[in-house]
């Protein structure tokens, strides 16, 4: 065989990943380790950290409907869509999913992060310039990376600063990808704007309402729906059906001539099983489920204000929160890790994000509101994130 | 605002999607057209398109398995594996997994797709070189894509080729990348072989087992334990939970301080839903099915020994079946589709391939076996495709 290349001994094969433990070590050096801890069936804590918005996912009807699915049609979905993986469900979770929000069709994959590449990479390409809000979501920056296209990002909820990045393109066609809520802080995209510089520009405008979804919107239709762009034709809408449906799985909403595009080129749908029938039917009754209770997404976005309020009352820098995320920030990332582990040592779980999840570099607690919480939940959680703060967050 | 960019007039919104319809003409004229068919709950065709292989799917333990899970666990799992998405459930599931198969360690990711990104982008980088088959599936190519590793895509199971291009790299580090039984024409690659080229170049190995596992090695290890490289230092393995284990998901294998590199770096880990409780749930329990009812790989090979035999005999070009997909070649892409649209008209439903969904621009037919088919079956299926066969087939 040929002689190794540059290096002049060859790796032995248990030295090959050692490159691993020294990168764990800068890891661990800047207080940036994470560790998996794998929770009980029983909600034993106050779970302010999950994205199931309106507490869908334990509904009995919800779920329910998930374990019907699962004995009528079986545990998986056994294909790709395009083979045997589409069933009835997904057909009709499709129909419901694009009339709940007013799109011509929607088209289902198995994540949100997987309907994320998708889009971006079918509707832009080598041809097309991308502008985007500097602050997306990992999943449409993989869509980016990945899309061939010239890429630029912008100013954080900058219609202006995507207006000249439009203006100056090399390329004629153009996306623009922003999300309606933004997930660390809870902020929210200018969508009106942005759809104005779209259309000032030629451009299409792909908006990611994973966080919108159930909570903006005339009874949950979502940040699109609210500013009026649902079911224009150059916009297209991701969602997920992990967050406010309480299932899992994502979709793509928007014309229909954009959802055939999708079933013929997006590599993340063609290549990659269906969704499991459980999720598509759960997703698909807790759409019927907020469409019957259209009081849900006013409970989370009061819930979201009243923590906002309180906490920002007491002294911490807090989130103006738009949609169900308020962020509390952190004097550092090992402080964010530590107050988070002393509130749920006292039975309120939040989320911690630390860099790279953290577009600024700015660590902090990320808490998300219910429509299921109480008065008293509020009380609790203010109560406890308020003792276990470190030195310095306020 | 600015003035538009590079074009004289400004698209007007209805028409910035008209380069769709352009390129879906352009697909209409080569046959690349494709439509989604939802199938009903009841199993009407005989189904030698779906990938799963053991008949799992469907099995009362284990749609049973999912069926409890939703209602214990909920829905969905309601957040990142890092926040609230990893249950009892996934922790079990990864170490069940590694037990079988024979490694240290295991990660649940929602489906195969986002597994690869994963175990590709954060194994290889900047600094890495990648070496890979040039069939390797759509989702490791993604991968390889985001990577920003130099990517060098070699010949067919050509173990040499991958040692000049390890041998010519100009990054130490490197990663070799291959399917073990390749998707569409279910050939095998030669692992030993490939495992050896990497020590001598001082390369890690990866490997996707996707259609390996439940298939090949004792008991259905996978590919990857019959060659005798699972627990090895150097070698990481991918698998779906869609295929032999009826559900839904991927997972990664290998030596711990991978699995802990990629719960600190994978960003289709980090940024995505947790896999629902009730495809975890259904995956262990079709693992214990495999470890219980061991003859069942053996079945799934028999069959599709029989089906590409059989098939050969009648004068088609089939291929060698080292896993359990068999591929039948057709004239051209219009062809095939007419041909699986036959076969489903008499009630047998096989998969039909077409670009870009193969590698070699060839249009073909995929069948799989099952362990559950009967030889009845097979004699159905071969009358019926031999039947719905298109001038120039054979």
């Amino acid at each position: 065989m040929n002689a190794p290349g540059p290096a002049t001994t060859v790796t032995p094969p248990e030295q090959v990943f050692d490159w691993l433990d020294a990168e764990a070590d800068r890891r661990a050096e800047a207080g940036l380790v994470r560790r998996l801890r794998p929770r009980g069936p029983e909600a034993r804590e106050l779970d302010l950290a999950g994205n199931d918005y309106l507490g869908l996912a334990r509904d009995k009807r919800v779920a329910g409907a998930a374990a019907a699915a699962a004995l009528r049609w079986g545990a998986g979905s056994t294909g790709s869509r395009l083979v045997t993986g589409s069933t009835e469900l997904h057909a009709e979770l499709e129909h419901q999913l694009a009339r709940f929000c007013g799109t011509q069709a929607a088209l289902v994959f198995s994540s949100g992060f997987t309907a994320n590449l998708g889009a971006v990479t079918t509707l832009s390409g080598a041809e097309s310039a991308i502008v985007t809000d500097k602050y997306i979501h990992a999943s449409l920056i993989e869509g980016c990376r990945l899309s061939r296209a010239d890429v630029a990002a912008v100013a954080h909820r900058d219609p202006a600063a995507v207006a000249h990045a439009l203006a100056t393109r090399r390329k004629r066609r153009a996306l623009v990808v922003t999300d309606s809520v933004f997930s660390v802080d809870g902020d929210l995209a200018p969508l009106g704007e942005l759809s104005r510089v779209c259309r000032e520009h030629g451009a299409a405008l792909l908006v990611d309402d994973a966080h919108g979804l159930g909570v903006l919107g005339a009874g949950g239709r979502g940040a699109v729906h609210e500013a009026g762009l649902s079911g224009e034709p150059d916009v297209v809408t991701t969602i997920t059906l992990s967050k406010s449906l309480g299932a899992q799985g994502g979709a793509v909403l928007g014309p229909r001539r954009v959802i055939k595009h999708l079933v013929d080129t997006a590599r993340s749908f063609i290549f990659d099983t269906g969704l499991a029938p459980a999720s598509a039917a759960a997703a698909l009754t807790a759409l019927g489920v907020l469409r019957d209770e259209p009081e849900l997404p006013g409970r989370v976005l009061g819930t979201a204000r009243a923590l906002a309020e309180r906490l920002g009352a007491a002294g911490f820098t807090v989130s103006s929160p738009d949609g169900a995320v308020v962020s509390v920030h952190a004097p550092g990332p090992d402080e964010a890790v530590a107050w988070a582990a002393r509130c749920a040592e006292h039975g309120v779980r939040v989320g911690c994000f630390r860099p790279p999840s953290v577009p600024d570099g700015v660590s902090r607690l990320r808490l998300t509101a219910r429509a299921d919480l109480a008065e008293s939940d509020v009380d609790r959680a203010v109560q406890v994130i308020t003792d276990a703060a470190p030195p310095g967050a306020r």
